[in-house]
């Protein structure tokens, strides 16, 4: 079934957007009388749409989403160069994290603007599209790495460096409620940012003996977590 | 330490290449004296070399590589679009294959020339260098699916598709001795291709309950195994 992000979905009939109703007559040719389901990833909301004309379709009253994530995931990632931010919000969403949260660090040397939220957020919803997930990420951009540890709720944390115990000690432990990973950005955390997530009661842990790219860190990790959880 | 991938290690004194007296020079900044480590991927072999000129090095008695994989993984993917095939050998050399085939499929409409499996095992002896591994895993381009199945001896075999059964039901179901993934290309498998895969003893396996894409599905199911394995 086609599914289409929307937002503020109510019984009744609405006028689609350019990129909306371009996404419906051009992409997937659908036509007066098709249907596809409407979905609001931020709300986990989906009701059934149909088409009514080239610019209009007709919503059916809402329900909540299918397909939504049953564990709270949070992805805490040192802000990395170039467009790899785009990646990670894309794997990290496909793999189930819940909350993204991109920090300045010691080695990290992007800063990158606060406008960057809204793309990522709309990365976000586009990958939940296209995973057949009903529910999307929180991204933020976090004001330093010590105030988004001190934001972090879950039960089980791990942060990640090569110098860790292995992931599976803390992973199959015990299962988890809710689970936090911090990633460092290119050159990895400081001593000293190790040490800040051990006070907030995150594990060091590696994934492997050999050195992750920063960027293939959300997928190899949120898809060892699934194995456990999915 | 620098590592350095580099053909045919022998004991003595020789000239390096443009590229590899670039990586010295230029990217590392060593001077006459400076040392590195220099591997051969494919032999598993490593030395010690010094640099005795802008473009000799002088290369130690040598050994077998520190950071070899242990446990031999076989990674089988259907030819994907674009450049996702450079992407996929990056994230399966880093997370451990030990051999990766790209394959024809039914739903794959990449039909890659011969000459990109000497690119392939480029970028794989570059992913292992930095992701610090001794050996790179051998690229191949399979001549048909149903051929790179019977080509497989593994142990434990995985063929990816949301219909299967968890993972970890085949992953932690006993210790592998060695494994294959299949993963199809843009468009998955077709159920002809499924049950090709079921009559050369592949189970039929899914990583969470979304829909995953093609070049995420390395790092994600590599990184599941790596969890129990690493």
């Amino acid at each position: 079934m086609i599914r289409l992000p929307m937002s503020d979905l109510c019984e009744g009939e609405r006028e689609l957007d350019a990129a909306q109703a371009r996404y419906v007559s051009r992409v997937h040719r659908l036509r007066v009388g098709d249907c596809f389901v409407a979905f609001d990833p931020h709300a986990a909301l989906e009701c059934d749409a149909e088409v009514v004309s080239a610019r209009r379709v007709r919503l059916s009253k809402t329900r909540a989403s299918t397909h939504v994530t049953s564990l709270a995931i949070t992805w805490i990632h040192g802000c990395p160069k170039g467009d790899k931010a785009d990646a990670i919000v894309r794997d990290a969403t496909e793999l189930g994290a819940t909350r993204i949260v991109f920090v300045p660090t010691a080695r990290a040397v992007a800063r990158p603007a606060a406008a960057r939220v809204e793309r990522w957020a709309r990365i976000a919803r586009e990958a939940a599209r296209q995973c057949n997930r009903g529910d999307a990420p929180v991204v933020e951009l976090g004001a330093s790495f010590d105030h988004t540890l001190e934001s972090v709720g879950a039960t089980t944390r791990v942060c990640l460096d090569p110098r860790g115990v292995p992931l599976r000690d803390v992973l199959m432990a015990k299962p988890a409620d809710s689970l936090a990973f911090a990633a460092g950005p290119e050159g990895g955390f400081t001593d000293g940012e190790l040490r800040a997530a051990t006070q907030h009661a995150f594990v060091v842990c590696r994934l492997g003996t050999r050195i992750m790219r920063t960027e293939t860190a959300p997928a190899a990790v949120l898809g060892a977590a699934l194995l456990l959880g999915g």
